[in-house]
């Protein structure tokens, strides 16, 4: 028969010449189109929907009607009763091309599928799992050519899918020869692929059609899990809790002393996260009927304190310089040694660490925004216990941590919470009055509206957290309650009884209900070194560059509630045009997600790490001086003429922050 | 600085030229010459000894003085002092060659050395473990640039001993920087290297000079445990214990149905097995000093069904056509997943299986005698409950399995027992008065000694077990107690009293002390049977060939307790001049070990697995016919030339053998 059909495949436009009759599957894969499929041509996972494009096509110079197709046929109306198919859709595995023919592969038939992020900012995500799924059909042994039931798996997905097998897990053994018989030779392979090493992770007795995966985000104070279809990307379902390690202390620097204090300190730390990560992943699954064996996956990402905890290594090393890791790299690790209870074959990979304070959440942030591919200067700052901070585009880029302290998680603040319903996390302050307004957590209406007291009944009133303490100091300084070198003005109690005297300092009384929640000077100094700490790191990256940021964005939990606008009044972050200063979520955990659903995302992170300059802020001679010059609001060091675009600010004034203390707090680490 | 030394090494007789002063273990290392270094030359471990060669070498045109080396450093004589070192010796990192030389390489600073077996027979082994010790320095860390200790431990190894890492056990890691800081950042690295991949194992702080392993033989009725030094491959000790499964059944097949008739059976002897195994590890260790997480390399062998109960598989589908094994590849498994308390990084290896019936044991087998490549025709018989048989030579390899059944072992025999003390194993019959002498296991002296009764005080005589069922059976025949059809002569009772009746048949009594041990007319129709098809497998497999047998090996217990000139009077095994019939000891066990020491002894026996051509007797129509025949004593169809030449046999006699119900037995598989 000779090659005289031509078919070309939207949107990729690839075409070729292919004899009458040919399987548009089969001339897919001949042609390197993108079409997936799990069943290999049987007419099963439907993974391989083609939609015949009628029509004149000038730029193709073909006509393509009904007859160019094969007729819908048994085998395809079986999968549209049992499975439903739009009318428009054909199964490419059973519809032959009969004359020139266009093709079009739509987006959920690709193998390298997009997923849709839900933030209006997030760029889509590409699918290509590291683990995936192929239907084989298995020989049956012959006793007169004796061969062991793996051995012929391993032919099959030689002879049926290419795939050469390098390694297999030995769990399968044990439930193989039963899978085999029950599914009547016909398995479901389930191969991981790294690089181009082939792993037989487990296979399933029949026709399986998904498999899943986790992506877990390990803060010091909240633990993220993302389950996620493997298929197409999808989560399923997103589930949180507190991290148990904050019974052990509440910042990471007490973590690691308690490691430190106690013989099993570390251990106790290791047993209490895996416990409650196996129970989000109980959670995760809870009401989507999907058995623990079909997770196959799973990434995480945290910084280096969670990194080594969760994988039951001492953090004490990391309590002191030099600050040395266990490990950089990415680490493999059976799900099962970290206490998972997942289909044995299951992967954990971790991210790599980028330093001693720079953690695999910082690589998942760098992955998820990923400023290498970037032209623009991109500014990442991850506000933790540690602000973790990438600086450069595609030419260069450096990271550092900056020892915030967790000032601006809420500790450390008298009336400080975590950001949980009835947290203070919003405040004006009226600059002739003097009188704040302010919205918690929980509760939608502004507290000086009429409803508030109704409306609010229920969460009530009970702190100030990360964002609500940003706001209410950079207000306090836009109405002049403090004194340029950031001290309460106890003159300005004329005004508004609010201010009040504490010993020889004074306060601000933001709200007096049940609790009585205010500012007090200690909040407004451990902002500030928090605050001088995080700026210091930002310029100290900037001087290496030698250009300003054009774009900052602001990851994790404390960077998506904060308002960028009152960041840059109180001076943590450089100055930058404010719509350039963007939340960027929780990219740590977008990062996680990314490494999960596409392999190739691990590749490039990992060799993205490894190029990142590691800047050291402990051993920089000017980190000092910026921290210093950084403890005034706004600061005496830094000019913010975008911030001055946007904003009335008071009159700029020198101040001297010598006195702050910032030397002492900074070999704190 | 020229190239104008010429430096020989003796036995490789590699040479070259070399610049004064250059260091001998690194001229070694550049010629290729085979000397062995654990320290990468730091003086410490003492594997890179030389033995200067002075005097004229007219073939190598060199005269080698005191001149020619470096004279005696500190390094060597602090080794010396704390070591020892014979005073002919230096160390070749520490040696450097000022003039012309010649360098002899004793045996023991070889890499490749070889060990020499016991038996006279044997050949000596080839050392060259899968995985080997190496001293390594590994850089601090330096916050200036951050990395990870693994990965300098990494970078070390490859800049130290040029190896690069491609994967690391990952329970490393919560030792690492213990284990780092402990030595100092001197460290032993574990390296396990499987084709050109290279695994980092484990690491010790500091120098450690030997490593472990295990060779196990796994066997239906006894387990045997081998303690080697992979440094050398000397046996350290060596153990055994009986199968704990023999609780739930004798033989292979009673093992079979009570994993058929129970849930859970297969598990439970599983976790016996695995239990043995455990013990007599710590056995093997006992009074040597030795750490078990100095256990890193791990060999087994078994046969079919004890490989698949050992892995946690169900055996049934061994206990039915097609016979299908799980897996019929060499297994790789952490021996930590068998349930060993070793080093977490310890990795046993399973041999592959040859057939459904053909185990791991005969691979064993087969890797300790390497008919592979052999001219002669070699002929190997391991028996056990199965007996497995392997025929060929360098062109062209058979195998496969005949039922025999247990009573080679001493089971189904009214009187049988295992080869314990106690047990008749010789017998000599009188061929005029019929009267019986006999040796038992555990004393010297013939029954018919004197000094016997008070000798064999202490262990009495309990039974007759594989050996002594043959030579009693075998001499009867030589006597003529026995018909020609293999009936014992009721008349001989005229002759001896020891011929009693038993109802319609005949037993002929051995020993009439404590307990009577006789011969029934049963006990010599289980025999019949059990070497006729031991037989059949035998001539089955030399019809494949067309010659006959040049070498016959008798493997295992049996094999080893047994006078090759009985098998043959009896026709278990095909005729063959007696002097080319041996013993060949616990092949199967040599096999272990020599996996265990040489690395490249496993991918020759997976290669030659593959190569070999596997015959199944239960379908094979010839197999029925040589059954039948061989039912007599010696049977109808085989001549027994050199057999004849050796002794005087009785009159051969045509027997009909017909009724003798072989084909009901071929079919029990």
């Amino acid at each position: 028969m000779s090659d005289n059909i031509s078919v070309v495949f939207t949107p990729s436009g690839k075409r070729g010449t292919f004899p009458k009759g040919e399987n548009i599957l089969k001339i897919a894969r001949e042609l390197g189109v993108d079409l997936d499929s799990v069943c290999g041509g049987r007419g099963i996972c439907g993974r391989c929907q083609i939609i015949p494009s009628f029509g004149q096509f000038a730029k193709f110079n073909i006509e393509c009607t009904e007859e160019s197709f094969t007729a819908f046929n048994d085998v395809e109306a079986r999968y549209k009763r049992i499975k439903g198919l739009k009318d428009d859709r054909r199964l490419g595995c059973n519809c032959q091309i009969m004359a020139d023919a266009v093709v079009d592969v739509p987006e959920e038939s690709q193998i390298h599928k997009q997923v849709i992020r839900k933030a209006i900012s997030d760029k889509p995500l590409v699918v290509n799992p590291t683990t995936k799924l192929y239907l084989i059909d298995v020989e049956e042994p012959d006793m007169h050519h004796p061969s062991g039931d793996l051995e012929r798996v391993k032919v099959a997905l030689q002879n049926q899918w290419g795939i050469t097998i390098h390694h297999y897990n030995i769990h399968i053994l044990t439930q193989l020869q039963k899978k085999l018989r029950d599914g009547k030779w016909q398995v479901t392979a389930v191969v991981r692929q790294q690089e181009q090493f082939f792993e037989l992770v487990d296979i399933f007795a029949g026709f399986c059609e998904n498999i899943y995966g986790l992506a877990f985000d390990v803060g010091s104070t909240t633990i993220s899990c993302n389950l996620v279809n493997l298929r197409d990307g999808v989560v399923i379902n997103s589930v949180g809790a507190m991290n148990p390690q904050i019974r052990f202390g509440e910042d990471l620097m007490s973590r690691v002393s308690y490691s430190m204090m106690n013989a099993d300190g570390a251990g106790e730390m290791t047993k209490a996260v895996r416990e409650t990560l196996n129970n989000l992943m109980e959670k995760a699954r809870e009401g989507h009927d999907i058995e623990a064996d079909l997770i196959v996956e799973m990434v995480l990402v945290g910084n280096p304190v969670m990194h080594h905890l969760l994988l039951g290594l001492s953090p004490v090393e990391l309590g002191w310089a030099p600050f040395a890791l266990a490990t950089n790299g990415a680490v493999n690790i059976p799900a099962t040694e970290l206490g998972f209870a997942v289909n044995k074959g299951c992967l954990a990979y971790i991210l790599p660490c980028i330093a001693g304070h720079v953690g695999a959440d910082c690589a998942g942030v760098v992955l998820s925004e990923s400023p290498y591919n970037a032209d623009k200067l991109t500014l990442l700052v991850d506000v933790g216990t540690n602000a973790e901070i990438v600086f450069g585009n595609k030419d260069k880029l450096l990271a550092c941590s900056s020892p915030t302290g967790p000032a601006f998680e809420g500790a450390q603040i008298s009336c400080g919470q975590r950001a949980a319903p009835g947290a203070i996390e919003r405040v004006r302050i009226d600059s002739e009055t003097l009188e704040p307004k302010f919205k918690v957590i929980g509760c939608e209406t502004w507290s000086n509206d009429p409803e508030f007291a109704t409306e609010n009944a229920s969460v009530g009133v009970t702190g100030i957290c990360g964002s609500g303490i940003i706001e209410v100091i950079a207000e306090m300084m836009l109405a002049s309650i403090l004194t340029n070198d950031g001290f309460i003005d106890g003159e300005k109690a004329a005004i508004n009884p609010r201010i009040i005297a504490e010993g020889r300092t004074f306060a601000y009384i933001l709200h007096d209900g049940e609790q009585q929640i205010k500012v007090t000077q200690n909040d407004i100094r451990a902002i500030q070194l928090a605050k001088a700490a995080l700026y210091a790191g930002c310029q100290l990256l900037i001087d290496k560059i030698g250009r300003p940021p054009e774009f900052i964005g602001l990851a994790g939990a404390f960077g998506s509630h904060i308002d960028p606008k009152y960041a840059m009044i109180l001076g943590m972050i450089p100055d930058c045009p404010l719509e350039n200063v963007q939340s960027v979520g929780n990219a740590a955990g977008t990062g996680a997600r990314m490494a999960l659903i596409n392999r190739t995302a691990r590749t490039e992170i990992e060799r993205v790490v490894h190029q990142i300059e590691k800047i050291e802020t402990a051993v920089e001679p000017n980190f000092q001086d910026y921290f210093v010059g950084a403890m005034g609001i706004p600061h005496a060091t830094a000019d913010f003429p975008h911030l001055q675009k946007s904003i009335t600010l008071p009159p700029k004034i020198k101040r001297d922050a010598a006195a702050s203390g910032g030397g002492e707090r900074r070999r704190r680490r």
